[in-house]
């Protein structure tokens, strides 16, 4: 049975925050067939619009646990981390699934909910403060290319996303699927912080 | 007047390919306001499903000159390479272009179209010694992240479409822009081969 990796999107979200772990997990199929199932998902199903303008396709929000949940972080993430059903669902998806992980500022909606709360947690270098700031029960920590609290992984800005999906992949199929994974996109396997 | 970059995606393309350099522009617009419009483009216009299963949208092939034409790959990069409406376009954007780029096995559309013979010209690792073999007109260059040929830049695999990205953005809107942009997606200025 694959792992199911659900991918959180939202209108104005970063397509890279989106498009990096997408193409990390797909990757990895290669090296370990079936190993991952990935959607991308929003709270309206059907076309969104990222902050480039690039529409994707998301489905809708499953009521199935999902093995990873992914948030991807975008212009407009207040809207989304203030929406009454959003906050509903993902209170709900983030208890259930094994994993719940944040791309650049995505950590703010896992933040507005309190799931980092009491955590160490990072985000897009530009956004530290203000999580910090904001979220005074989160200890961030800048200057990190991804932070695992447990169940919780945040990563910082954009591209990140892929060092931590990565790393996730690391932890699933070992070390030598993430370094052939690596390979294959043409990055680095480990980046410093 | 902003400058066009048209993506060419088709069934079965590499995400990534398409999402780094239009994340890059997009980023790069934020520095140089309006520097860059960025579309994605496809034979048959709509949903076109990439090699992820993921979903993107694309305009149809504008009939006007782009200013940067991006060819992103794919697993079924033949039957593109192929069409005969897909080359009729190809040919003509590519003369119309102040620039025309590959992203990974992209580089082999324009190898097709005999655009790369007698030129230096990248692709994949992995898609080097086939590049070759199938067109033996084109110095296929491994170990370099992009080359750049006169008006037609070719670049290596999958997150290489941001480096070679970032190159543009800077003979465009100068090193500091482009050093910004690299910033803001939490990537290198400049990689190694």
């Amino acid at each position: 049975m694959p792992r199911s990796i659900g991918v959180l999107v939202h209108p104005g979200f970063q397509l890279l925050d989106a498009a990096g772990p997408i193409a990390a997990f797909t990757a990895a199929n290669r090296f370990a067939p079936d190993a991952y199932a990935i959607s991308v998902l929003a709270l309206k199903p059907g076309p969104v619009t990222s902050h480039s303008g690039v529409v994707m396709h998301a489905a809708r929000l499953p009521e199935a646990a999902l093995d990873t949940l992914i948030v991807a972080g975008g212009v407009d993430w207040r809207a989304l981390a203030l929406c009454a059903r959003t906050q509903a669902w993902l209170r709900t998806a983030a208890r259930q699934a094994r994993r719940v992980t944040s791309v650049c500022n995505g950590a703010f909606l896992l933040a507005e909910l309190g799931l980092l709360n009491g955590r160490r947690a990072t985000t897009h270098w530009e956004r530290c403060a203000e999580l910090a700031r904001l979220y005074p029960q989160v200890r961030v920590e800048p200057d990190r290319i991804f932070v695992q609290s447990g169940k919780i992984w945040t990563s910082a800005g954009i591209t990140a996303g892929i060092d931590l999906s990565l790393a996730l992949i690391g932890r699933d199929l070992g070390e030598d699927v993430a370094r052939r994974t690596a390979q294959e996109l043409v990055v680095y396997h480990r980046r410093p912080g």
